[in-house]
């Protein structure tokens, strides 16, 4: 989408060289980084200058095609893979891209192996682009229904960042609402700030400023109290995993707006690529793993001074720990609709959409 | 409690004069400050140096009382009344308290006024102390009764502070906290930060680290998952006002975690001096007007830099605006009990133990 008057994805090809965006540092700089090792594309996963699902997966496709650069061995391969699954143990599109990465690369002669593997990087990164506009496109009638039924612009909340910059593009959760914003539809964006990392102030914030959407900023515990008020008309949010049934891994925080969404006869949607659908979990809240991420997140606050310095502060006394758990399950029944690539369906109807998944 | 090896209340009289703990420095900073004038009284609470229904009830009791040394006449009462009633909208315990003092004072000859209002701010802040440390022992066997059933620590769960800090001692919500730990049940204390002005990661824990409570900062968005996953056995929380049907209007974000404990069986009580309790309303989602705050305080956070300056960091785009509802309300049926000075009571029962209310 748009960054000033050029068009970005978050991670592309120039020149041969893989660049993405540090996203570590929005909403106030803009700094564009070239990945040239494996050991590079890794620390971008694992320190989040690139994160997102989708994205992390294009980004761990790249690094095992940088990494066949350097070493295209079977042993090169394997290693790329490994140290590249470590980075973010949530993330199923992480295991999806490595695991298709060996697949495509595994059969072929070492000296193949890099072209192959800079062309399947792209085709994952341009399918999911493909993926993020069809969701963008069946969540845009969502939309439509619902600015036919009221008067006003729609108000929609959404969690985190589903953004583009969570994808190669689009985004999931944002994608109809680009979509409804290209078609003319009222909106008004409810940006939840989603600490500890502010996802949402440092990069939904921005992406919508970018966009000319209308939006708004709140802290994390606003959103029940604007649900009762009837200030919400729909919530989307994007996923990093959802079990078979339509339990719904995202960011922590997720839960607790699902429901008061349930709370107060909210919608509440989800907007998800097939490839985050772990089809082998059906309880989410018994069986995803909780990556449980540094205190310091929670402890220190990131943010620009007044003179520019993009810096950090302790919020809490030094004798305080703090814990962190980076996700929550949203059980299937306070999901009214998963918004796919191949059209929306109720938690339990998934498989519907689905005949040919892989179990 | 202790500040130290000092024993402290949250406000008090030193050779003749009012002081007051700068709260917006803290946990950084430990600033004692001397109110001299109603203007230092009025900024005191609206700048929030002092805040917590009680305190900022006990603070005005006494911004009356500076007021009557420098113009004891009735227009001089009616000014400091009408001065301070303006400075936090949503309290009730501020209405009461000023409604107490004109009561007590508007009888007696100027001359005698200053003298009666130091002598009735006093007994309101030895008042609040009392009903404060009854709730702690009625709290007390809530927390007693948890522990018996189980073993390790009692797990409890608060937001914001409703802690000494945000009282004249004890707090409502720490008052059991306290109590428990000075009878020596093992106890740990998960402490939402409460954005946006991150009053349980600057007060809370600041309270819970001086009285050697076992505790961990979280995010506001955490409390879910933590409930999910049986990691909290009961949430204790304050609330700024009471309806008589025992809707709690409580920093934005109780609600939430109200909705949370309700979906996981987990006790949610509430701590309550009955000056908090607004006799005349029952609907509180529809009747209690929430104070919108500046959104400034959404957009900037406040903390401390590595060399110990304490400032504050824009988090978002400066293209981004923000809203800032201030307070919710949680409906009856979330709360399991209300704990009073003078026991605990259903939602439902709350006028049982107050046969004597005004209405």
């Amino acid at each position: 989408m748009k960054v000033g008057q050029d068009h970005y994805r978050s991670i592309w090809v120039e020149g041969g060289a893989v660049r993405i965006i540090d996203q570590t540092r929005l909403p106030h700089e803009f700094i564009v980084v070239t990945l040239d090792t494996l050991g590079q594309a890794a620390t971008a996963i694992r320190d989040m200058w690139v994160r997102g699902a989708p994205l992390i997966g294009a980004t761990a496709a790249y690094g095992v095609a940088i990494a066949m650069r350097d070493d295209p061995s079977d042993a090169g391969l394997a290693r790329a893979c490994a140290t590249l699954i470590k980075t973010r143990p949530t993330a199923v599109n992480l295991r999806w891209a490595l695991e298709e990465m060996a697949r495509v690369l595994g059969p072929l002669a070492p000296s193949a192996r890099a072209g192959a593997a800079m062309a399947r990087a792209a085709e994952i990164a341009d399918e999911d682009v493909a993926i993020n506009a069809a969701i963008g496109d069946h969540g845009l009638q969502i939309i439509r229904a619902i600015a036919g039924r009221k008067g006003g612009p729609v108000r929609i909340l959404t969690h985190c960042n589903a953004g583009w910059l969570a994808t190669v593009d689009w985004g999931t959760a944002t994608a109809p609402i680009y979509k409804a914003h290209q078609a003319g539809i009222p909106l008004h964006v409810w940006v939840d700030e989603t600490r500890p990392r502010n996802q949402g102030a440092h990069l939904t914030a921005w992406e919508m400023a970018g966009s000319g959407i209308s939006h708004a900023l709140i802290v994390d515990n606003a959103g029940g109290h604007l649900m009762q008020h009837k200030e919400v008309d729909m919530v989307i949010v994007g996923t990093d995993r959802t079990t078979a049934r339509g339990d719904v891994c995202n960011k922590i925080g997720t839960y607790l707006k699902a429901l008061a969404a349930h709370d107060n006869g909210v919608p509440f949607y989800v907007a998800l690529p097939s490839p985050t659908i772990d089809w082998h979990l059906e309880d989410g809240v018994a069986g995803v793993p909780i990556e449980e991420r540094s205190g310091d997140e929670v402890s220190f606050v990131q943010g620009k001074l007044p003179d520019g310095t993009v810096t950090r502060l302790r919020i809490s006394p030094e004798a305080t720990p703090a814990a962190n758990p980076a996700f929550d399950v949203t059980p299937a029944r306070l999901v009214t609709g998963l918004i796919t690539e191949r059209g929306v369906a109720a938690p339990g109807a998934l498989a519907g959409l689905f005949p040919d998944h892989p179990r």
